[in-house]
């Protein structure tokens, strides 16, 4: 099982479109990685990501100006030429208007990244993914091959990446940079596109250049790839690039990558598998895997007419969180600031109330791994993880009768049950069939805020 | 001339602040009211406005662009040059703008006056009070008097008021209108200022014209006036229009007006009492009251970069209406749309926990009258209201051992006790001092959302 | 003839709409003008105007800002919804696009009023007209009743009238205001038109405060109405105003005013007359009157995209001005400057090349006065000024053979001819039918441009 | 490698100063060009070109729309950060204001490409030269490599080189496409500039694909190169680029370029020679060249604020052409157009001044190659131009007597003098000394402006 033992790797390696004459390096002390899938595949994921287990994702750039439908407006607008879009920018915009004149209006007046970093931190969050550059092309640093198009000449005016990243530091926590490797509206990548990828011009003018820059600049701890579907991973030059970055970049040893490095590489290559946005794998996957959710449920950047039913309440937030790391998962929970760069209330609140549970049940959370069962069927559904020896059951709603009852669990006499954030041992019996009851505490309806969810401490079960 | 006929009234039209002995016309039918207090304050506030006791408050106008600091921010900037507000003029403007250079950024266009209404309508409200124009002088509607000042002449280039009122008698809810009798920069007033408020220019030629014009086009139920202070009510010509509104106004029989109406006349004359906003009084006061509260703790206007520590929190809301509620008040919860016309996310978060609090425990709220004793001090605090024979006991902290300790009320054989919201009666027992002891049924901790306050119903006592 | 004695009066004094009891003032010394045009009309033109014959005309204001059309853009636009004039809005504004969102715009940064009185001078200038406001409404002076309408509280921040006022005073020039007595969409003139001019609210609290505000700030030499042609004098209060003017304001003495001050009253009450906008009268008329012309003949605001074969040549030019004073007339010259407040090089061309030609010829137009014949028929056009015995005779085209051939002059043997410029005197002979020949001078040629007029100097003809 | 690959064409090639005495290819047909200076040199200039004389420059892009200072505006604000330009834009501009942010406001609203080419055929242009991309290297038609800052991804959105081009043929004149090779902050160039020139990034991804793009979509008549002085030829690769253009483009056979392909070659090598901006030789140059001039004498681009005194007069633009073409070059007049495509009419006036003065005296001045003598100097300066036997004089002051002395031209019994736009033959004699003596013809004189030139055939001399 894949975080057990990572000498199981070489096995699964999927070949993605491209030819291979060696396999992964066999015999000796192993001193590079190749650049071909199965050798890069092979590396053993840096043991930080996994116990990290919560993350934050911000979804930030011109798309925050707009503000409207998606981060994906652009394409919307004038890739598809989509009826509302038009008429958005119609009624709102002088005739003439284009998509880089939004630029100016990302201003980013208010982003103080010392706040955002406490903010992440006290929902919990061990590591932050920042897009860097979505599929605009604008980029959040001052990169050489973009000019005029990223966050230093022109709107903020300022290496938002570098900031936030100084400011995350300061507050422990790991650093993400997401990166969209395609450019829906750059004319080298359109041209390429024509030659049916034939040609490399984008990767080699643009993407590359960038990647090295990013990662060189700003030592990310991850590398969050996306926009990669539409061309195969030799295009992207991203087996030579994994190899760079796990041979000789300057975060070699630490750094932590996803799977979004060609069409068809997706949930089969790369570090941690994102496979689709919003992934929900009904049984327990054999690769380390992340599951990245949205508060704005219709949108990942900023929306300035986000509607209240649209926004994850708190039950789903914690439900999907317990869920995945149930399931071996990472949870990975974004938010769009505005172009200001204020996070608005309602996501504060989100995070907040995500921290307040971790700050209850984070021991169920960080550094835990799967158990041997996931998922407790039977009766209102209980999410299991564990640590070594100790195994953890998480119940969303409280059992009508204070009784929780767990089929999987094997007791013994020694076994003993606590309720994270309750002081005492809970009673408990041997279930009838199989499993055990256990007799939870009265508890004082909880005037504010509210509870959503607890965790019971099993200690010496099997 | 005004101050010479004003003279026709006799009893001293002018005073503001004279007690007066006589009042309104004894003997007979009285048939209409004079312009003085003493006639004025004599007539019965209608009904409806006591009995609806929950309101919502809206500040919307030209300060909704700027979004910063506080809707006083035209006052703060270049009123009192406030540095803070200077800065961020210079940092995020172009030099030499100018406030009015905002109007056209007010543009309104997600304003969906229904979805409003129906926002405000499962917050529990039973009216709903709009600034059709603050201190700043813009007009929510179409003034004839304020020429490229309102709101169709420029920016939304709509008549929000009218459109609001529409949507709101649609939802049968009552409609009140706020409306500031000063404005900070209009020329005339300054002028009237300069002279001592010894001419009337501006009340003649703008103030007057408006609410005339208000009222005759909307029709409202209730006419909030603010920005009375710096001069007296003679100045502002206050009781004439008062009592055309009572006497000859298309809304003569509903309309309720509150008490800034001149300098000296808040808390003490005209219709319900604002006396100061968020004006909290000890004790239960001997006139009807309104107390006026932001969801923003900072501002009544829409503020861009607000904080989740500076939105009220649910328990505090729910505090707040008990607490007026039970004291005889009006409980008027203000939020600030975005110059767009959004009500954020955590505004309709919080609004909708107060209708779900209300859907429970309205009984308890509306059209409730206070009893002989407010508050119960002995123990956790309890607040009353009554409902004819009917006590409800309010508390906002479940009590430890689940025993609600209540001193006043002196039970019977025949007492009987529930728990809105909950089926099934209580049990209770007399109190071994005094009062009555009752014994709170066994809930689940609500997972989501959270309980903030129950009410426990009363039949039978004394 | 007028210009010889003002005694005449009372005689041709119209009656303009208005009953009137007492005629002007019979027997002993007059004091005083009454409000009616029989003693207002009396009142003889102050001597500066007459003698000055040549003043600039400057059209400023917000339609400086969308430069297009002509300065009745607001009209065209919202008054006539001329199609044009709304797709070029619509082509190039954001949509809801006001005018009033235009004043920002307005910003007059290189507006340099020295630069431009001495520009004026140097065209010759003795008097300079500025638009304090037009129908617009937009005051170029800070108007106590024109809240943010007004270039001090929006657009240059500036007192435009004042400063132009103290350049000129530096430079001896006379200053004019130009002054629209109606605004097209102010909601008070529109109210009181509704009426039928019944009410006047509109002239009370905007008009004659603005009129009555100008004269006492800004001591103006000259008051140029216009816009009075829908309502009539009495709407307006046009006499009282002038009697106020011509008996008590401080400027009584020096003030001259045309004739547009009510329906009907323009070419038979007030000062000099306007009459229409460029009229060029065919022969003498009986009242002192000004053409006032254009530069730009298509508008007398500033058009950005103006054409060169649409501004007037310094033939024409020059024409005007001698056609113009050989009547008794004054010419007027306008140009509009940009928003920024530049008079654009092609302007300064036209009026320094103005300024160059009465430099030599200014002899035969300051101070004269029309001869007994305007204008010589029989060959080239020829048109006479005179100075006491001196009379001047002006023609724009150089004679084939440089033989002048003048039919009205009777000469004598004393009589004496030189050309303006030209040092020396000319050879004439008797002319074989009547009047004289005048052999000119040989010149140096110029291809380019084509000639422009010249004037030749007869001394003791009659 | 480029620069050892460069060592294939033998001679030195990337010794950009190097006089070289084997021309290219002798003996037998040549049939193409190689990429040296020695080669390139050597191919004769298409004759078009000298015999058009007379052409109109355009400078128009992004600098249009400051429009201040000069079409160096960039640079000078934030190359050199001038006190003058920084608060230039400090006060005029929103904080923060970044160059690219001007883009959108380069309209072109009012472009009409055929009414420029209408003005310019009436000037009496012969051909017109365009800026595709100035220093600010925004490019005026949709380059591929210069995403959204190109005038068709923003501002006009239009393809203003394609527009242009087609309007000009419609008029048949020739075109001229300006490029600059480097950009000033161009992140490319900056790096290649870091580097010593010693990488071609910049030339390989930007210049070189832009000039290829521009011969091969708008196949024009001449390419006017700028912006070389940095760098030697080598790194531009403007040897190649014109072995190509030479040997295999569609335009080998009549595109003309000028000499600033590299640091030291201008003067030196190319086409025509340029040498530098508004270069005016004292005696006859050897190699053709062509003088670049501007009619406002402070910028090449549009300035708002211009001033007439700083607009070159008639007599100034005629005696800039007669000199030039008398001493063999080319006239380039200059104008720059505003931001939304206007040619001011101040600038109409001087070409339309200029096309008047060719219409008559044309003949002297198109087609014709210098004479022996170029300059008269003995009176008031006369130049020469020639036609096979004919000889034209052009003097620029009329001579006080009308006598006009020529000392060069010997004349025989059969010479015969015309004045080009005068019918008839002139009188001459013998001078004393040596040359003739003309006697001018009699002209209608004029005033205003003052003379300008005039031309005399002359007709068998030598």
């Amino acid at each position: 099982c894949w975080w057990l033992s990572a000498a199981l790797w070489g096995a699964g390696a999927g070949i993605c479109d491209a030819e291979r004459t060696n396999t992964a390096g066999c015999g000796g002390g192993r001193s590079r990685y190749r650049p071909d899938w199965a050798s890069l595949d092979a590396r053993p994921l840096p043991a930080w990501y996994d116990r990290a287990k919560v993350g934050v994702f911000v979804h930030w750039g011109v798309f925050s100006v707009p503000a409207w439908g998606s981060e994906w407006f652009w394409w919307h607008w004038q890739g598809q030429h989509d009826a509302a879009c038009e008429r958005f920018v119609r009624r709102r915009f002088p005739p003439g208007t284009s998509y880089a004149e939004f630029a100016p209006h990302f201003t980013a007046y208010d982003f103080q990244p010392r706040q955002w970093a406490q903010l992440f931190q006290r929902a919990g969050a061990r590591y932050v993914v920042l897009t860097t550059k979505h599929h605009e092309g604008f980029t959040n640093w001052g990169s050489p091959v973009s000019w005029n198009w990223n966050s230093v000449d022109t709107g903020p005016h300022r290496d938002l990446v570098g900031e936030l990243g100084e400011a995350l530091r300061e507050s422990n926590l790991r650093y993400g940079l997401y990166y969209s490797l395609m450019e829906w509206f750059n004319p080298l990548y359109l041209a390429d596109k024509q030659n049916d990828f034939k040609t490399q011009s984008f990767v080699l003018k643009k993407m590359m250049p960038e990647l090295y820059d990013l990662v060189l600049k700003y030592k990310p701890d991850l590398i969050w790839s996306d926009g990669d579907w539409e061309a195969p991973d030799c295009y992207w030059n991203s087996t030579s690039f994994l190899a760079w970055l796990y041979n000789d970049s300057p975060v070699k040893d630490t750094v932590v990558v996803n799977d979004r490095w060609g069409r068809g590489c997706s949930c089969h290559h790369g570090g941690f598998y994102n496979c689709a946005d919003k992934y929900r794998p009904g049984s327990l996957p054999e690769h380390k895997w992340e599951m990245c959710s949205s508060l704005d449920s219709h949108s990942w950047g900023y929306r300035s007419n986000m509607n209240l039913a649209e926004v994850m309440d708190e039950m789903s937030m914690i439900e999907e969180l317990v869920q995945t790391v149930s399931l071996g998962g990472n949870y990975l929970l974004n938010v769009g600031p505005t172009k200001e760069g204020v996070i608005v209330p309602i996501f504060q609140e989100r995070l907040l109330a995500l921290g307040r549970w971790l700050d209850t049940n984070g021991e169920a959370i960080y550094e835990t791994q799967p158990w041997r069962v996931q998922m407790e069927n039977t009766t209102d559904t209980v999410w299991y993880t564990s640590k070594g020896p100790v195994v953890f059951a998480i119940f969303l709603l409280w059992p009508r009768d204070s009784v929780l009852c767990l089929s999987s669990p094997i007791p013994s006499p020694g076994t003993q049950v606590t309720l994270l954030g309750f002081a005492g041992t809970l009673q408990w019996q041997q279930h009838p069939g199989k499993g055990m009851l256990i007799t939870l505490p009265y508890m004082l309806p909880s005037p504010l805020p509210p509870q959503s969810g607890w965790a019971v401490k099993l200690e010496g079960v099997e």
